[in-house]
């Protein structure tokens, strides 16, 4: 009821002490198709379901390269993650230009985050609509991160993750998993990815070469993605089990799909 | 009911993580009159339908030439649009100025959408309020491309595709028959191109050489538009069906027309 | 109803994607006195009906010189016209300091254009409440043109044209005999011109040498003004028929008229 | 009723193509005590009725030296007009630094309607409230002029007007008389701007040698200022029929009165 | 009641051509206790009624010397007095230092009305919540003169006059005996002022050597200020009468006077 | 009721001509703990009971030293005191460094006021929330002076005050002695700041040496501050007799706790 | 109920004298999770409780190093906090860059608080919505400090202190054994600070060497962080008796724990 004048200006406090404004920017990235990172401790992997408009466009991009040693997943309002990705590039570039070397992710990720702080605290911009998984290698600890970013400006490091529309399956999955992870080799994080991800295709769908997709860092991996028939071979290996109990506070948004990836 | 409140500011999230301001933006385009779009390998051609403002007046320009290897196809504002091409004329002409070439297709059209991002972030523009069809060749790779802008600020690359009012009949032709195009010659793809816009044609009217109108442009073919005179030929190679199932959720404002093209 | 939520603030889409405050603007146009504009291939003959305060005052100017080859008619606010006007001959000025030639009349009108659309998308200006009548001779093809602008930022070429107060009339005049019009004599278009004009008085007065006013440039014709006494046997030659059916939706607002011509 | 919502903001139209604010501004103009200008072919007069706060304070100045070619007379703010006279006498003394000689009224009450113009388009400034009458000189075609301002930033060239409360009975007046003016002397013109006045003299009071003023400009004849003694012979000539028919709908509001002149 | 939506704006004019939170502004004047000026040929005298907030605080001053020739009395918010003040000690100063000579009053108080109209005109500051009452000599024509300003812009020069609460009786008093002010020796015109000051005082006090003050300047005559013992021998002149019948309309609203003077 | 509609705003008059903002900053100023200031011809002396925010902190500062010469303290928002107080600083350095001297207090004041004022006539900034008594010694006149400063940015000058929470009490007892206190000596000047200050201690409270704290400045006196144990003498000295009538209207607002002393 | 509208901007007072806004963004810091600190005469400790996002995610940093002598514990925004104690790092080096030692804490957090000060008094920035607890060593004086700051920009130095959800029950066990804290050793303090943080675990969880964290830094001590298996020792020293009276008012709010630490 009366949350309602308190939530449409960014700058506002509740009187619980809430940021409704940012609440709200959150429910976008519920919005977006889902995304999934993981790491071993020589591999970073993304996994994206990439939405497609109609069957005579090309699939969305939702894995970004953002260096050599980088890559981005993302969930939300897909322009303004381009126009981060695009701040993200030209951070890097800065860096190799004025030290000679990479970027360490966990220097842009601070910067990063401080970017989306500021939009939550001045009334000018309104927060980000995007969450982003963001894989890196540390160019002089030589080890490998997963970063998880969100409108609010927090910042989480992952062991592995999941966001976007019924992640909560990919979640699950994770989790049961994980401990497995860090010794794994990168072609059995890429097909947790994978297998992850099957869970969070919409009901009539299935997970295929044209709608996953794969991108991976390592330590001595550059980046490089995996699309269509490069990605069969890995979907052959999955044990395909439909995820039938989708969680009802995630379904999909059809309206807003238009603005979303 | 409650909508009310989170829709009048471009800069406010809805509680489900909309922005409705962008969203109505996106409304403006479904009332131009229609736009094609589609691509072989060589060729990239755009349709259009003019509208006349009256007996008096010349037909309002649809397909507006950006560079030798770039045109325009619009369905929104036409004012908008009008400042969008100067934008991106005055872009071509610095590329070439700095590195001797045509600019890339899409270094330009990603450059265009940070533009649009930017008007959904802040709050002293609001949203523009017209969506684009790109046709243009990429100058290193020699390829052809067709991208669709949108207010939201996303960027979608088609094989082909249509916007505007009735541009659902259209879309559905393209789908139909997409897979011939990559190996169609020009002169089939401007055919597809006026059989796919007979179908957007209003229900009184048709599809004629004075309110038709194409533009190619591909490897070996700098900017060319067809229109009066020069499009009667392929005209008589159509075989009209008229549309007669326009779809009920695009039928056009007649009130909003003054603004539209 | 729920339109009002909507249509007090120029950058602010309504949910059917329009802008109502522009297209308010545009009412303003309607409610100016009458002006007509058409051309054959060597003349442009613009029209207009002077309003005057009192019988004191001398009648409003609503023909304007820009420069010699190029002449403005305006219905709507005065005052945003003189704005404008003096913009624009500010830029004839400069373009011919530059150049040392006359500017082409599409390069101006391009501009003024986007002039208007820039006060459609910010929220510190409202839109030009007028709507200009502009003719002019393109000094590189030799050729005559007719622009008509309106405060949405969209510009049209015509044949012939007409705007303001019960201009319907007029309209259906012009659309009766343009076909005769390009190879019309000058002294044949400024007759068409007052005939056209003629339809727009309001119902207790009558078209006079002293209301009535015509301005003209040619491929060898410099701007003239037509007033008073020269006009008298243009007048002559004219067979009055009042119109006695005005158009309901564009009779005077008689309240709005301080602040019009 | 639902005009409220258009009424408070000068920059926002209302559906009928009105800006209510610019309109409300020159309501205050009706306010201002009255004020007179005539015209002969070699003399252009001014006169104001003086209002006095009380008894204890000299008349408030109404009639304004602008230049010794240039006069102005006000209805509406003081202050307002007060910062305008300042803004003119500079513009004055610029053209003569610049140019040698005197400014041409023309030009100058075209800046100045500009000026006002500006204020009824950006939301930062509120419309002037003020109506002036300047008599000025022409210096290259020595000919005498009047012109007349309003709020909305129409500007007016009259032959004799007359603004401010109670004003229709000098206009009434000065439209039986003004044939005569032309070839009026001096001292004719000042008896009838005395006689225009006297009619707009409210109903407990009269025209006296405290309360009328008079200034008048002239080919050959630099800014002068007749008041109080000065002014007696010429009220001795003036056959006082007082106005008991005052316009209803110009009824000064005494609440107001504090502010205006 | 509709009055409400007009009102809250400075740059807001109401439908009858008001500016409502100008007139509102001028209310908090009538607020501040009593000040009257008078002058004769010679002389300028300012007298003030000195408010005490408690037992232990001295008396608020209520004149302040501006330089030597200029005195100033002030009825509303002191805040705002001592700004002013303090902007016209500066322009005195400014003046001494280019032009060599004491500024004249006439100058100074134009500049500082205009500061006051540009507060009425922009929505960045409310208007000043003072009146002035400003004793001076002109140093050119060697002659006494007495303003007023009002929160408006609007100017006065007067013979005498009286702001604040109760003043009413003051001016009363004042045009009773004005006709004598001007041959009026320096002690008389004290003990003038002092007896319409006594009108102003509250129903429970009496005007003492403690809560009266008084300023003058004159031709020959530097600034001086009589307080306290000084002043008694002139209080002792006085013919006492209290004033019984206030002005209803001028009640002191109690509640605001820990702002005001 | 209708108080509404005029009070959010600093730069909006209500229709009586009152700031409402700035009268509810002053009430800020009550819900402060007690604070007490007097002076006799050589010493100034200030009191202050400090609140302490748990058992576990120290108690808040209510008393400051400005420089050697000047003292403040406070009752109102401690964080915008001090903010005020950094300024106050800072202009008695640069005073020092421009005149080799102490700043004489009243330029001080005077400067600090108007800091005030602007504060309650721009939109950008609230209107301080505190309420200061500032001790000081004049360097050139060798005297002491008391201040109060409010957020209306009035500035008094008081022989003995007491401003925050239940100070009635203590301004009751100043008023009963103050007439003994230009004679006092420093001592007997604390025992009555304590002895007012007893009265300001809430229900379930005493003035004890943890509470109570004590600053003085005088002719020959640099600033000290006596607290604890040192103040313990001075305490043993009071016949406490405990204030049981509380005023009403200054109860403590115990919700505001949080951001006051 | 008419709370509603004096709570929504930060710079309007309530008519209470009040700032809303300011107090409920001191809502936000009771939604964080706990964070302790105490210090003895040579040690300072901070313990915190760090939330795990999920179990996929490394816990959130609740303890930062500002420098070598400074550490930071927060509760509240996450996002906030980090960009304040990136302010901080760089006023650390700007200090030690200029003056070539380490600032003093007290320095540091006065500037702070200022800066916390101003989001609450401008329109433009939200007050930030964070507390912390600050543990400095000063160069100088060789001595350990505890601050707290609050939204409010007040600043308190604490001998021991708790803040975040559930830190009443830490409080109550400060304030019970402070008075040993002068004197006790580095592992004593370790061990008091996760006996208090252990009360404030929420009710279904435990303190663990995976949630607990502790900071240390003293006089010969740089800053250490003490965390997992380092904290297990200290953690097999406490006596765990779970807090089951939690406050009721300060029941942590699970909507938005997203945003919180």
């Amino acid at each position: 009821m009366f949350r309602n004048q308190y939530d449409t200006d960014v700058t506002v406090w509740s009187p619980e002490g809430r940021l409704l404004q940012v609440e709200y920017a959150m429910e976008s990235v519920k919005q977006g198709s889902a995304c999934v990172g993981l790491r071993s401790n020589d591999y970073c992997v993304l996994g994206a379901l990439k939405r497609s408009v109609s069957e005579l466009s090309s699939h969305q991009k939702k894995l970004l390269e953002i260096d050599d040693h980088m890559a981005m997943g993302i969930a939300g309002l897909t322009a303004d993650a381009r126009s981060l990705a695009k701040y993200m590039r030209n951070e890097c570039l800065n860096h190799k230009y004025v030290y000679g070397d990479n970027i360490p992710p966990a220097v842009l990720m601070s910067d990063l985050a401080d970017k989306h702080q500021r939009t939550t605290q001045t009334y000018v911009r309104r927060p980000f609509g995007v969450g982003l998984l963001v894989a890196g290698v540390d160019p002089q600890r030589n080890s490998c991160h997963l970063y998880q970013t969100c409108p609010s400006g927090n910042l989480y490091e992952f062991y592995a993750s999941a966001i976007g529309a019924r992640s909560q399956s990919a979640r699950t999955y994770l989790e049961k998993h994980y401990e497995s992870f860090p010794a794994s080799s990168k072609d059995e994080l890429i097909v947790h990815a994978l297998q992850a991800l099957a869970g969070c295709v919409s009901g009539d769908d299935e997970l295929t070469k044209e709608n996953g997709s794969i991108a991976v860092v390592g330590k001595n991996q550059n980046y490089i993605l995996i699309e269509v028939e490069e990605l069969q071979p890995y979907l052959d290996k999955l044990e395909i089990k439909r995820n039938d109990d989708d969680d009802a506070e995630e379904e999909e948004s059809e309206d807003a799909e238009a603005m979303e990836t």
